[in-house]
């Protein structure tokens, strides 16, 4: 974390921007805000601007072997600019100067130039900007500032919203910098802006108290807020004189701290760590055969593994206890011949119990040790199948057979569970074949595939999966996926694998589909805290639906199964309708 | 109209089509429609449909050598199929009855079904026709029925276009059919159909009131609402059993005498005949030389040039007029040496009021008719130059010059009128560069260019022009655009000149631009209803946008102008944002 540009310092009109940068950097300030023009040479009141008006910086020659101080520089594009004004020379004069203000800092090559909203409505800057950022081969990135006033803090959302539509073409240039208010305003207002493309925070230096050795410190609550957006890896950044004897440097120094103690990431964030927000396409376990990679990831859950030992364990204690009291005086009825001779017979009775577990899809193992595990505390004797059809995977099992479980009674069987050649039933199913969206890695058709193999009475873990389905909007995933179609059109009708994190959930999800496999039996937890292997799948929506307060939102979701695809369609009939995506699978389907 | 096929006949089940197609043809129907399956052989009670059940036609072999009588089959889905039903198992033996109907009616290749909609909600229905005309190579189209139970009138809208949406993929293949009730809604609910793809009318025949000889006959109101649908070309279809002495040959009889008697069209009709809803690429004269056949469209507009007659003629008599008031005892100011050398010198004041006319953008020379005739209803002497780049025209222009202008005081002038190179400025520009939207064909630049020509106290007719918005909807104009964007990416982003007839207009026309020509004078009457020339101009939107009764729509549309090109964007932001179409002129521009 230390190479971060977390803290930023906003600065009053300077001339000397060469020296006010050092003076920022020595008190740790990664970048600074600067006005583009003097502030009195641009005078929107009607006329057009003095053509002699020179920016800030009287010219580019100040930035003369400076190029790490250009990449620091955020432009401020004048407040006095307002190119919604309601008197046409205004609008007029100041369209003039925005072009001339972005132009500059265009040629200038900043990274970006920050626009305060001034107005709920910002029709013509939409355009402006559209026109420009079209146009200019090498654009900066606008950076908005929403409103800052405390009472308005929920209808900038809105101001933003019709702006961000008016100007999607360019979506992507645009990021959003939000004035943190001395009154921070409801939970459903800073959930809102959580699911919006925020850049940078403002802070202004009276939001900071001062604490009992005058140096500047944040309300709890403000630091509460800070932290869920530095979860976002916004950028912060101080604006106002300083308030405080310790000098700027002590707020960058506060809020490197604040950055500092965000508290260790637990283990799902520590997984998913540099994949926030990115969209993964489904894997297809069926079709593709897995790699390495991907089985480490799926092993580093230990909770998972945890869960499954348990439930075997039950599963193997109620088959027995069952065994036990549906046994005849004259021995168990399913004990073939050859089991008698060949299984390790150390007590009469556990002989005569011995399960008959099938890992389906075993993988490089983890469900075979958790098996045995199980089974060594159930004090119950186990013949183990390992299927598996991936024959990467098999190299690994073979050598565990080889060296871990070469003294248990542990067969390996190549090939598609579907199409299992074993001579005898299981007592139970073990398998992880669930996806993010439970049933879309092919659970269901694998495991009825395999099903003739299970005993009549036999227990299959998991007996069953629900997938849920919860509305969310996020600025983000619409852009990420807008984005996508630019090179494949179907992007916005491929539902995706995605850790959200700059997003809202809407309402508490609900269930769609349940798949039960031949018994009702015992089953992992529903609901796993620390489960890192599986986020959350995201059905996206060609357009943004606008959802008013008190709407219903009622989503349609298909799992459609021919000979040789399954897919999912999905549409919405309210608030209004919406096309089916992915109709026919055109865009996304998985082969069995 | 005579090969018109207007009329079909709705057939109760036969199991005979090929004497009933005979005997239909023979009553002069054009199309039959048939039960596709025995109503009796569906069952969808919750039992699989029995695997014996054959169709109505039982084989395809009754059609050998009946090529003409499956090309005029609409096949009827049967009436129990509901694949909506909240009973799983009829939703499931409907599903598979469904596919069984559609993909006979595909096999013999009748043009195509007729289902009848059952239900305010036909979600499952959208999902399946969507997968079946995705996935058939040549497939039929499916008529949708609206309901026709007159209390349920105004709700089918809402059926059709939720279904209409969600099955968005395939709007190409559905067409509506309308069950015309006894007693007819009110005509915001009519027009709202207006608006629909409607391919056919359903007429009961207990519609049909029965006169002194004992025919068939509709009432006065059924008549007139039958008449607006036959103008978006729609077909009818009788239904029912024949209540009438005559048969059902008088059913047919009497619905061709109603499209017979439509009235002869108007002229803005037969110019139009064969456009309507034909989506064009509006004409860029500046940049492109227009052909012979357009000239002869414009030509064709009589009131056009009458308007522009008695402008010119009032424009001459109020500059003769002023001229005289303000003339010095001792001969006008402004008349030069060569003249007064030059002209025809009949009587000495007409000379002294000699008017110079410029005719700018002559095109085949209309203007210049109507600018002589002018002169002499007023008794008034004129120099007319003669103004046009299109070196094709100005073939013409020389002809007409040399055999019908030869006696006259008429200069030809090649060349832009943004460069004139006349020596003696006009008392009275004439032009006629306007387009659909007014200022679209770049009239305001190149009169703007050509107004250093016009004398200070000059007129040009005409001398403002205003262009108006107002939204409308159209399901048929949103389907052409879509459909293009298959193959232009931008097609939802060009503005369309279009005579629209399928759709709604929604609000009254609202002023958006006014241009101005140097001084206020006379001009054609703003309203002029045979106008020909100029269809309307439609800019599409790339989604639907829903609005309820009471809503505002507020669309914001700018006219953009740089040095080498003029463009228009739009958006809306009431009832919601919607982006920025155009920007940046990225899909369509027109060039100076």
């Amino acid at each position: 974390m230390a190479g971060k540009a977390l803290v930023g310092l906003d600065l009053a009109f300077t001339s000397d921007v060469v020296s006010q940068y050092a003076s920022s950097r020595a008190s740790g300030f990664a970048f600074i805000a600067i006005d583009l023009f003097h502030p009195k040479s641009i005078l929107c009141n009607g006329s057009v601007p003095d053509s002699s008006a020179l920016p800030a910086t009287r010219s580019d020659l100040v930035f003369k072997n400076e190029e790490n101080l250009v990449k620091s520089l955020v432009g401020k594009i004048s407040p006095t600019i307002d190119v919604d004004s309601d008197v046409e020379t205004v609008r007029a004069s100041s369209e003039v100067a925005l072009r001339k203000e972005l132009s500059w800092a265009v040629h200038l090559g900043l990274p970006a130039v920050n626009i305060r909203l001034l107005r709920p409505e910002n029709i013509n800057l939409a355009r402006l900007l559209v026109n420009f950022v079209r146009n200019e081969p090498s654009s900066v990135s606008p950076k908005l500032n929403g409103g800052g006033d405390s009472n308005l803090i929920i209808d900038p959302w809105y101001w933003w919203t019709q702006l961000f539509i008016l100007a999607s073409d360019i979506s992507d240039s645009l990021g959003l910098v939000l004035d943190l208010p001395n009154n921070l305003p409801d939970e459903y207002v800073i959930s809102r802006w959580l699911s919006e493309p925020v850049v940078c925070l403002l802070l202004r230096t009276d939001l900071f108290l001062t604490n009992s050795k005058g140096y500047p410190v944040l309300s709890k609550s403000h630091q509460i807020v800070i932290r869920r957006f530095f979860k976002l890896n916004v950028q912060v950044m101080i604006t106002g004189s300083c308030r405080h004897d310790h000098g700027y440097v002590s707020y960058q120094q506060y809020l490197m701290w604040l950055w500092k103690t965000l508290g260790d990431p637990d283990l799902y964030e520590q997984q998913s760590k540099g994949l926030e927000d990115q969209l993964q396409e489904p894997l297809q376990p069926l079709r593709d055969n897995l790699s390495s990679t991907t089985y480490s990831i799926f092993e580093m859950d230990p909770y998972k593994y945890q869960a499954y030992e348990t439930a075997i364990y039950e599963a193997l204690q109620h088959r027995t206890r069952c065994n036990r009291s549906t046994q005849s005086p004259h021995g168990p009825n399913d004990t073939s011949p050859n089991e008698m001779a060949n299984g390790p017979l150390e007590t009469g009775s556990l002989s005569s119990d011995r399960q008959v577990v099938m890992v389906l899809g075993a993988g490089r193992g983890p469900l075979v040790n958790a098996t045995l595990s199980a089974a060594k505390r159930a004090n119950c004797d186990v013949r183990v199948y390992v299927v598996e059809k991936n024959p990467n995977a098999l190299f690994t099992l073979q050598d565990r057979l080889a060296h871990e479980w070469h003294d248990k009674d542990v067969h390996l069987c190549g090939g598609d569970m579907r199409n299992l050649d074993i001579s005898e039933k299981a007592d139970i199913f073990v398998s992880e074949l669930l996806g993010s969206f439970g049933d879309n890695e092919l659970s269901p058709e694998c495991l009825d595939g395999a099903q003739p193999h299970l005993k009549a009475d036999g227990i299959s873990i998991p007996c069953s999966y629900t997938s849920f389905v919860a509305p969310f909007q996020s600025a983000q995933f619409y852009s990420e996926t807008k984005r996508s179609r630019n090179s494949v059109s179907s992007a916005q009708e491929t539902p995706y694998v995605v850790r959200l994190l700059n997003c809202k959930v809407l309402a508490e999800p609900k269930e769609v589909f349940t798949f039960r496999h031949p018994k009702p039996g015992i089953h992992p937890q529903r609901h796993s805290p620390q489960m890192v292997s599986w986020f959350p799948m995201a059905f996206p929506l060609d357009h943004p639906v606008y959802v008013r307060a008190g709407e219903s939102v009622t989503v349609h979701l298909w799992r459609v199964v021919n000979s040789r695809h399954v897919w999912y369609e999905w549409a919405l009939t309210e608030p209004r309708p919406t096309r089916i995506h992915n109709g026919a699978g055109h865009a996304y389907k998985l082969t069995l």
